[in-house]
């Protein structure tokens, strides 16, 4: 791939960063660069990478959508668009891998969302979060149904309502990231975060982060109903078979390929 | 309207406060007292107000429902009062306008539900919240509906078995109000947060508002399905498509009347 | 019973302690033990104890399933288990008694959906969790089932991806427990809790907690149209109708027996 990309894919070791490379347009997530990035996570989920860190280019991690593609688009247009996004958000939660968001400067609106739906997130202490569409003439309606998956309902009505920056810490302590970084640790810290998520076996994990998004938001009985049956056919794997023997004879486990 | 109102409205500018005036009774809930509110909110609703404050004179913010109205009730009288009281909370849920509390003294029952279920919310510091119905004879059931969407499941569970009160602090940072600030500072506190809250188009803000409510508590995909087309419909409304061009103009927007 | 019984059971005035007693086998729990539990809570379910206190002897509070049980077991055996176990948990948010689960030591996996399963929980400093399996070569489905009900989507994430322990301050700050206590006053500080969880009518309570866990998790309206037919229908109890007379009496009330 070429500096010209507008999302880079490398692969360092076990982990695939995917970065968003358009610092000009703010990272914002025109249609053709929503599929660039969904298909950048399809792409590294067929491969055996354990982690991916979703990362950006630029002084800004996502300005959401570009006002540009949507100010004269029809309702139809529109609609595809946020079909688009979404599908994005939701091939994040798909994939295999964990996805962590390493998030410095600005993430707003669906470049929030896109924080919201990783699996994990660390942000630089410089980072800032914000859904403004209800600041100007429309409003987060999709962002919001991520945001308001990680954050408490008066917090998430806050943001959507004020359309103000979140900064980091408060982001923290709300819950839409797990960690708040000095900005040089930013790095380091998303990384050992990302290598403490990928230990064990990649198959039952990528089982388990899915199986996690689809229990929750459910009543309990519910979602009890399909854990159990999702833990109990999980446990006749080659995985999970290794690492409850490795466990009793004290041995490391070794994961199938 | 005269002091002796139960329920006073005034309009300043942008904001409508509401201003519950039963202070010999504690602004308890009645059946009457409820119905006058929902009145004040479905009345402010149909104005040009912007954002609504929700007080309350005399020292408690609202003892919630008024034992001396339940006690002798029947089955089906309590019931019908349940009813209109769930009918103000999904009112001011409803109502186009950002709707603060503003909250001093003790909110408790029925009253921490009208705290809960207001968009947004600022405490004072001497303020206190409690759900006390299972200290007694009694249960909050109806109450714990809007705290425990408001608050994590172990400290809903706190409240209402114990019925002990939260002090504004603790409320602030389970998620129950947005902020506890001093007391001398409340009603500025209170401004500034609607202000922020109520820039931008009032009619996509009511839309925002209302599609975020509808989209709570389900499951994500879901909740998707209904936000996009919510979204991708009001991208066609005047007020989205001046926001967008006026932000692509750099003039500041003019929203249509 | 003798201090040999792996479960033992004992009664000071209002409270039950159900003492986990396998600290050999670091309270780990095999569908023997699960079937105790399960019947010292439906047990006590049966008496007029107020409120219930889930101990465990041994330096581990709960090392969760045994894998000594599951590491050759087929398909339908774990299924089994896996239901054995959902039905504890789901037996403890049933019994009329308010539970709470006193930490010291490790919980982990099924010992720390537990936790997340008790009403309340109360944590030594030195109390720690996790969601282990992920690390290993399966995952905490069915514990991130309880667990991801009481803190925020991206802490649980966390937990279930990394399997690493979460030390007790930070639980209480997620809202996984109630409040974390330096060792020494863990047994005082259960009790303290529990005394304010348990005044009141018991039967109220009784029906309280239990209409608590059936509409979290809906959306808010169909929450409401339950939540409003148990209050109503509850209004008419001895229970309801002695506590508000004794409140606008003046005089204690005396609940029915």
């Amino acid at each position: 791939m070429s500096e010209a990309d507008d999302v880079l894919l490398s692969r360092d070791g076990d982990f695939t960063t995917i970065t968003m490379n358009r610092p000009r347009r703010r990272n914002a997530l025109s249609r053709t660069f929503l599929l660039q990035l969904t298909d950048a996570f399809t792409e590294t989920a067929g491969t055996d990478a354990r982690g991916v860190v979703l990362a950006a280019n630029g002084p800004v991690f996502s300005a959401g959508h570009d006002f540009a593609d949507m100010a004269s688009a029809s309702h139809a247009d529109v609609r595809d668009l946020l079909r688009v996004c979404t599908a994005l958000m939701q091939t994040i939660q798909s994939v295999p891998q964990v996805v962590v968001a390493r998030v410095h400067g600005l993430a707003t609106a669906a470049g929030c969302q896109l924080v919201a739906s990783c699996d994990l997130a660390v942000a630089a202490e410089s980072a800032a979060f914000a859904a403004p569409g209800g600041k100007g003439g429309w409003f987060c309606h999709t962002p919001l149904v991520a945001i308001s998956r990680n954050i408490g309902r008066k917090r998430a009505a806050e943001m959507a309502l004020t359309g103000d920056t979140v900064d980091a810490a408060t982001a923290a302590d709300w819950g839409l990231v797990n960690y708040a970084v000095p900005d040089g640790e930013l790095d380091k810290a998303t990384l050992a975060l990302l290598q403490r998520a990928t230990q064990g076996s990649p198959r039952s994990k990528a089982l388990g982060k899915q199986a996690m998004y689809a229990q929750l938001d459910r009543p309990e009985a519910d979602a009890y109903t399909y854990a159990v049956e999702v833990m109990a056919a999980s446990s006749q794997t080659p995985e999970a078979q290794e690492g409850m023997h490795a466990f009793l004879g004290k041995r490391r486990p070794t994961w199938p390929a």
